[in-house]
């Protein structure tokens, strides 16, 4: 990978919604870019917090007792093993960290895989 | 701490260079906001990778065979016992992500204590 990783430019790579893309690794964790739009499944990880920055758009965080309401330059730690759904109105960017190999879903059955950009 | 986290209402209760301040907890990791200018040190973490992503202004850090420039929406993970020196010619600001406890000159007994906002 190059030195500077320029997140919009990563972004520019990617054609579809809800499909995570690796730029960095990090202490084991995957530096991930994302395109959202819609609403995703709820679900959880049990062995690890899920880091959500928003670098473009809006982006709603459901938790089964309240939804967290995300802008660009805002940020929320899922914790581990709490249920979330995450949801946005319109086209969304996401900076996402997790443990590589964590299902997106929570799942790996339905996860989808993670491409390295 | 309160759900939302926006990084430009937390940058904006720093007033010093060069402290990193605690807005989340991730997996046993500390996201720090950081205002920077000038020269920080050369040092080194042996034993963590070193994550930088340049939220305003721009960054260069410094290693010993090259030097990685970054803008506002750049990022780079510095690997684990590399050393590198952050340069900022004017104001920037940095949310940066290291373990819980890293200390900033990669030294305990120089390191300045993390502020949580």
């Amino acid at each position: 990978m190059p030195d500077t990783i320029n997140l919009a430019d990563k972004l520019a790579l990617v054609h579809e919604h809800w499909s995570p893309h690796t730029v960095a690794g990090f202490n084991g964790h995957d530096v991930m870019v994302v395109k959202v739009e819609g609403a995703f499944v709820w679900h959880k990880h049990d062995d690890t917090d899920d880091l959500f920055l928003v670098l473009k758009g809006e982006l709603d965080i459901q938790l089964r007792d309240r939804t967290v309401s995300l802008a660009a330059g805002e940020m929320f730690v899922v914790p581990k093993g709490v249920e979330h759904r995450p949801v946005a109105r319109t086209e969304a960017h996401i900076l996402l960290i997790e443990p590589k190999g964590t299902p997106n879903t929570g799942d790996a059955a339905t996860a989808v895989e993670r491409k390295v950009i």
